[in-house]
């Protein structure tokens, strides 16, 4: 009796990609000591082709997406990255070849995250390919960042640049042009930023990844600290590509400032903190731009023009009142 | 501005499911305290509408079976269930009632088996409905069950009965008549043998659960061993509506032995272990029984009929040589 084929798919594929604790693979569930003294973190995300990612992207780069997508939700709580458990629903017909991709782009950042895959689940669909992932992480006890905690006042912080992801997928559907190719690269490979979000985490107030759009994802720093908060456009750090094309196009801002798929850290602390926000983002190696402050109010985000005045945000843009 | 609808579908639905290190699912993450003394246990299965479930089955059954796969997975290592972790991606058009019936599921569940949720995300496709949980157990160091370790000469134990869930499968397919309810009952709402495998974890010496069929699924034992399987037909124990309808068709024990979907736990123990084996299955108030032996010999396994004559395995079934 041989044994079907998702077998030979797993031990090809997949087998390589496990480390410590996943047992080859070969029982029902892996085993994992967690470090002494550190927390476990965990956070789960899913991407369906065609919804988070084009069906014509490389295979590496969606597998690396995938775990960068997680890896950013452990940044987000100051989290180091330990391992990962996956499930993959692959749509009929995909040939080995892609899938070979895939687990190589696992591959790869799990060589550059330092971590291995503990286990899961491999099945085929009718549908479009659907991909889910859990990732652990650890934290020191007490010492995660929360999206509650910051207060009016505070200083309003972004890591990189803000608008890449979104203006990215419209340059890949062929709505925009990059000719650089940095912004495409944006979008299907973000940074998650794990050592700054390690290197902040005894500093700041509150913080989260932008995932949903800046000022949607500040909208909820807010709602957690129940006070408002303050954009000025101008101080969002924009990449030079994305700043060309706002530069040609100022409707691209808002889509910038609410498109979402940044995976930029976000968080508030207080003024005081400034030099000692800025000599850890040094240290992690990324840059961090004050693009605004938490106030007293109601949970709103009022972004500010160059003259000041509140810009009022509609679907996908924003007039004046 | 307002919150795009899948915030308040998780907040009606799957923050009511959400425990301790949830963080109220508004965190990018949750925190879990592994209990002191313990080691991790992790398992993820995926299900897709339509391949591991069918799309007209009560949307109850179906969250309450994707954490019950999950935790036989548990059951099978010896493990005592902590939470998890789950990604649904809904098929477009899903009514908030199909979501509610769903999440009524999985509180049942939660209630029964004394879990609750740490997170996941949300996202809809426009392909078939299809689900993934990530599930986190607990063992005393070092005494998980493990696949490898049966020994030629052990007793081949299994737990409840066999082939109720495929041949339920093909009940609820119309293909079979089955007016009792209880197989399409067992193929919606398997029993996770959580007590039973922790029940024995100490006096097996080896283990898994049976979710591809009874016969491949000796057969990983047999390979993780090193050695060979012998199962008595007619010892393997069927429930009385499988039992009726074998004894109509005989054709039907075949599906029984092989079609999966058990969700039953399988075990190797020394002979001299079966009293202490009997005893923990009257403890965990599940019937254990013994269907065969580990034997020497190349890693296969032999279904040895009424007469004592090995049947060799054809897809689907059997023949003599």
């Amino acid at each position: 009796m041989t044994l079907p084929p998702e077998f030979s798919l797993i031990a090809r594929h997949f087998l390589p990609l496990a480390g410590e604790g996943a047992l080859d693979l070969s029982d029902d569930a892996a085993i994992l000591d967690v470090p002494p003294g550190r927390q476990l973190v965990l956070a789960a995300d899913a991407m369906v082709a065609g919804v988070h990612f084009l069906p014509d992207d490389p295979a590496d780069t969606i597998g690396r997406k995938l775990l960068r997508v997680n890896l950013s939700d452990l940044a987000a709580m100051g989290a180091a990255p330990l391992g990962y458990l996956m499930t993959t629903a692959f749509t009929k017909g995909t040939d080995d070849a892609w899938i070979a991709g895939f687990a190589a782009g696992l591959a790869e950042d799990q060589r550059v995250f330092g971590i291995t895959a503990l286990g899961g689940d491999t099945v085929a669909t009718p549908g479009p390919t659907s991909l889910s992932l859990t990732i652990l992480g650890t934290v020191v006890p007490g010492r995660a960042i929360r999206r509650a905690g910051a207060r009016a006042g505070d200083d309003v912080w972004v890591s990189g640049t803000i608008g890449d992801g979104a203006l990215g997928l419209r340059v890949l559907r062929g709505e925009l042009d990059d000719a650089t190719g940095h912004l495409a690269r944006r979008y299907r490979l973000p940074e998650p930023r794990l050592a700054l979000g390690q290197a902040v985490a005894d500093t700041v107030h509150a913080g989260m990844d932008v995932s949903d759009g800046l000022v949607q994802d500040l909208g909820h720093l807010c709602r957690a600290a129940r006070c408002g908060a303050e954009i000025d456009a101008a101080a969002v750090p924009l990449s030079a590509a994305a700043a060309a094309l706002v530069a040609r196009d100022a409707a691209l801002l808002p889509i910038a400032l609410t498109g979402g798929d940044d995976y930029e850290l976000l968080f508030a602390a207080a003024p005081g903190a400034a030099t000692a926000v800025q000599d850890a983002a040094r240290v992690a190696g990324v840059p961090v731009t004050r693009i605004g402050r938490m106030v007293e109010g109601a949970a709103e985000v009022a972004v500010r023009g160059a003259d000041g005045r509140a810009l009022a945000l509609t679907r996908g843009g924003w007039s004046h009142f």
